[in-house]
């Protein structure tokens, strides 16, 4: 356990210095030895928590938490209101500090357009894990890839629509795209 | 109106003899000047109705006809019900021929990761067409671009479950994509 957290503790110091330096000087113009070096680590270090530069913005420690949620959600809730209201539990439970990562994290991908593109593999980890959610809950497989992919989508339009507009609040931008996805807009 | 009916009668003749082409012999084997060569046209009449290779088996005259059919949905419906709605309508008016076409296209494009790639352009046009519909229905524009992004995503899983699966018929896969986006799954 105690090797397990300072493991952590490294993912998360990454991961907060890259936050810091892409916010200030822009994904494309920190290098990896930056973002380790802020951090207090080797490169090497770096390139064992993390396979590119790309990957330490837009690993998502959410995904098992969001999928949990869904499967534990009421089962007459048809797939996209199972989704919605398994993304709004897990949500409600996400800590203060990690909502700030969240928050910084969308900021910079929204910036810039490669990590945009790179989003899309990361997003689409996140479906294959809300997919296999709704199936554990007797989904068919394509209805559970088809309400999956239509959630990500939705959540990921709010996202990207917020973080361009920061007169809006985060928690209403994902409560927009899960309104919408439970019919109500 | 005649020389506009000789310029899309070349056109369809392009997709034709691309989509005939790559669905036997592969998308990547296939040159744009065989392409020409067997719609009976040359390579430059090619590339002025079809900047890239990619682009004849991604052309989507549907757009259109999906958004005319969104924006008349009756205005209680909420935003993924009236897109729903529009799509199934839209649906049910195209011919015999054009569906042939739709149906060989996906299955050429799912079995071309490069045109799967490509394709990501594709519906994202698709989805700002629908999102402009949905915008003139009078949902606010992140909601618009929100609900237009999930049956995009739907659609499109849907389509891309049915193109590697032929024992569905493609009515039945967009039919439950569309019962998905209006909560009934």
């Amino acid at each position: 356990m105690a090797s397990h957290g300072k493991a952590q503790r490294t993912r998360e110091r990454l991961v907060r210095a890259a936050l810091d330096l892409c916010a200030a000087e822009g994904f494309e113009n920190v290098s990896v030895g930056r973002i380790a070096e802020a951090a207090g680590v080797t490169e090497m270090t770096f390139y064992r928590n993390f396979p590119t530069k790309e990957s330490v913005l837009l690993d998502d420690p959410f995904d098992p938490v969001i999928a949990d949620a869904v499967v534990g959600q009421p089962a007459h809730l048809p797939a996209l209101a199972a989704v919605a209201a398994g993304v709004r539990s897990a949500w409600g439970a996400v800590e203060t500090a990690d909502l700030d990562v969240v928050r910084d994290r969308l900021g910079v991908v929204a910036q810039s357009p490669r990590l945009r593109g790179a989003m899309t593999q990361s997003t689409a980890a996140t479906a294959a894990s809300i997919g296999g959610a709704l199936r554990a809950r007797g989904a068919a497989a394509p209805d559970a890839e088809i309400a999956a992919a239509a959630a990500v989508a939705a959540l990921t339009a709010a996202l990207m629509a917020w973080a361009q507009d920061d007169s809006t609040a985060l928690d209403t931008a994902i409560e927009r795209a899960l309104r919408i996805l439970e019919g109500e807009r």
